[in-house]
């Protein structure tokens, strides 16, 4: 097994993957900003080397710095978590080149993934239902007025280098298109240096459904069931279940062959997520594959008892999975609530600053995924969640009443955060009675 | 279901009674006492009433004053945690007078198992192996050599009014035993005016195996498995965990059987424990029945899936059990730490105080049932005990390598803890083999 493992990341994901390592008898290394010298994922390694300034692009997305401090510590492995440079092609080449193993899959499969366009085309060949749209880029406006034309409004213009909601605009009339597309274009080419575009045919009130793969090295790929992520803000998840209230066995089944055939379609290897958009009336369609861990694995490990983080390790160190399809088991239910530092009432803007007290919940089927403490100061240059609270009960209906008392118990002074607004969601009676798609926030929630 | 239950203790027992209650949607009354003002149990619960001082006799042992607070508050049942009144058989039939609901066995099942001589009787009524020895008192020495004669050396001579080791001698052959019985009755004599004598085979390094059992108001009974209690200090129990390196399926299933047996000896009802010891070739004999939730009983939850304290409260509630035998299936394996404010390097001493900084481990499968927090300031007058680190994963190698990771990063800053002493436990070969009896931290741990 890997001797040392450099963990390219920090919060809370640079945390659970530590104590992976920890737990499997490899040594870590945590690399921080200057920003992030008294973080938890900084203190709780074997060592922790400083790469730079607070800004990401000054340490955790500067790759020189993270291979220099890698071969100073002499890391034989770099797990990347999510965000940063978790799906940068380039980085996990470069890793390569530098006989560092890169956990995740190599740059090659992450390209045939992170252009969008070309996934897409790779589905269809496969027989993998996708929206029907534009067939590859959309280099004008004109040329998106036919595509919508035929494929009917309301269409949704999307950048292929994409994420986010960013570079992504619906429009329900060809002068919403007209407009929009130039709208989107810009957006995408600022954030992204990439202004290519497509169309779909835009999926109303939809569910996110998504399923977690494993894929070792040999060809031997499972999915381990679903995660429902319909409940989101501005395109941004807030509450993730396992699960679905919306899928049966029948669909399962159905959608897990798919997921598993994308992920072989493409020879994917390591963890990986195949994202479905699934409509009122029960068709599915493939909208991406992330080729990383997610924020929401917790509520698979739950539900499934696989460790990912570990899985992941084990897969990159070159160990067949071990297990089939038929021997992994989904029990019970499981529920993640994203703690955000962030104020509701001032239009979720972030809240960071220093926690003075704090109580986090735990017991019985309780967990909380955190890197935060009592006088720990929380920096303003980074994603805003604190916290991911996860509650597994026998039951959809049990895991809520554990989700209540847990989102109760739970106390954080001197920041704002978003915990009010998450109880106040779980005890809707539409996410109750597990009613709810992607427009329920914005619908339903008075914000 | 009963509305509102009222929790006759405090610290973390309270706190994990309290959270059982909140996920069964009822409303949960916490009694404090003047140095429990600003305690986690307190803080909790739905309504929190001061009953007194802080010794526990004028406040936690307190049945009149703990009676009215129930009464003033509408509470239909009470918890009574461990400890304390717990297995106070008259405080058990106070309450039954009152209308309120113990939530436990009746006065009479506790007196049954609390008159050791008495449940004795009972076990060897009911062909349950109890540890051999004299029937009654022996009065003279000659009678003496004749017992030991018939149950096999080693054995042990024991003061009918004995404790604290006074009065109380091993023999090892009948030279020992002839010395041995005169200076103990000497010894006896003058320690406590009573040279009532009593001789039972020594049990030589035995382990401390105990078995989970849950009984309803209708008959059914069941056992959910052991746990391994023998890391012992002084006869307090250190570290538990389930299932015990020492026990096979064979072997499980007769002292399970024993535990139902000796259960439904006495019609018992509500959770309660059927403590044996386990000789190193393999007897077992009953020593006594806990009839109340134990400290250890997370690592049963854990391997069973079944959360005890909710059981403990439908039961009580009139509930059948709802499944048998069969139905329990225990998977994995789980370890609990005892996390004490103590000074090991003085003697355990207790270290009482404010908490200046805190981190408890979280994650898969990790679990800390505490009421601390960063900036609480623990009492001089209670238990040491401050948390009990769980975790489970699946099989016994891999929960020590998880328990490794997560007593290492637990951190309590301005007290003395035992966590180095626990670290120091798990890393010993024989604890990592599984060898180990009572005698071991005596025997092995430089103190």
């Amino acid at each position: 097994m890997f001797h040392k493992i450099l963990i390219a990341n920090r919060g809370e994901i640079a945390v659970r993957i530590i104590r992976a390592c920890r737990e499997m008898g490899i040594e870590t290394v945590a690399i921080y900003s200057e920003a992030d010298k008294e973080a938890l994922h900084t203190q709780l390694a074997d060592e922790a080397i400083c790469i730079g300034k607070a800004t990401a692009k000054d340490s955790y997305l500067d790759i020189k710095r993270i291979i220099s401090a890698a071969i100073i510590t002499g890391a034989n492995a770099i797990h990347p978590g999510f965000g940063f440079l978790s799906e940068n092609s380039h980085f996990s080449s470069v890793c390569e080149e530098c006989n560092i193993t890169f956990i995740g899959p190599t740059g090659d499969m992450m390209d045939k993934m992170g252009n969008k366009s070309q996934a897409r085309e790779t589905m269809i060949a496969h027989h993998i239902p996708v929206v029907p749209g534009s067939e590859g880029a959309v280099s004008h406006v004109e040329e998106g007025l036919e595509v919508a034309a035929s494929i009917g409004y309301p269409v949704i213009i999307k950048a292929s280098a994409g994420g986010g909601g960013r570079g992504m605009r619906i429009a329900r009339n060809s002068d919403e298109l007209v407009h929009s597309f130039e709208t989107a274009s810009s957006e995408a080419r600022n954030a992204f240096g990439d202004d290519t575009m497509y169309i779909e045919k835009y999926v109303e009130n939809p569910r996110h459904i998504e399923f977690q793969i494993l894929a070792d090295n040999y060809g031997n790929t499972v999915h381990l069931g679903e995660r429902d992520c319909s409940m989101q803000r501005r395109h941004q998840k807030v509450l993730e279940e396992s699960p679905s209230a919306a899928i049966d066995d029948e669909l399962r089944t159905a959608m897990g062959d798919a997921a598993v055939k994308a992920a072989k379609a493409i020879q994917y290897r390591n963890a990986g997520t195949v994202e479905f958009l699934l409509s009122a009336s029960g068709e599915f369609y493939f909208i991406e594959m992330n080729t990383r861990i997610q924020v929401e694995h917790p509520v698979t490990e739950m539900v499934t008892g696989i460790d990912l983080i570990k899985e992941q390790i084990r897969i990159a160190y070159g160990e067949p999975l071990g297990y089939t399809q038929e021997d992994v088991k989904i029990q019970g239910h499981a529920i993640e609530c994203r703690i955000n530092a962030e104020d509701p009432s001032k239009g979720f803007r972030p809240s960071p600053g220093m926690i003075d007290f704090l109580h986090m919940p735990s017991g019985k089927d309780i967990r909380v995924d955190s890197a935060i403490y009592a006088g720990y100061s929380i920096p303003p240059y980074y994603d805003s969640m604190i916290a991911k609270l996860i509650v597994f009960d026998e039951n959809r209906e049990k895991a809520i009443a554990k989700l209540n008392s847990a989102v109760g118990e739970f106390i954080v002074k001197g920041i704002k955060t978003n915990l009010d607004f998450q109880y106040t969601l779980i005890n809707h009676p539409k996410f109750v009675k597990g009613e709810y798609d992607t427009s329920f926030i914005e619908k339903s929630m008075v914000l």
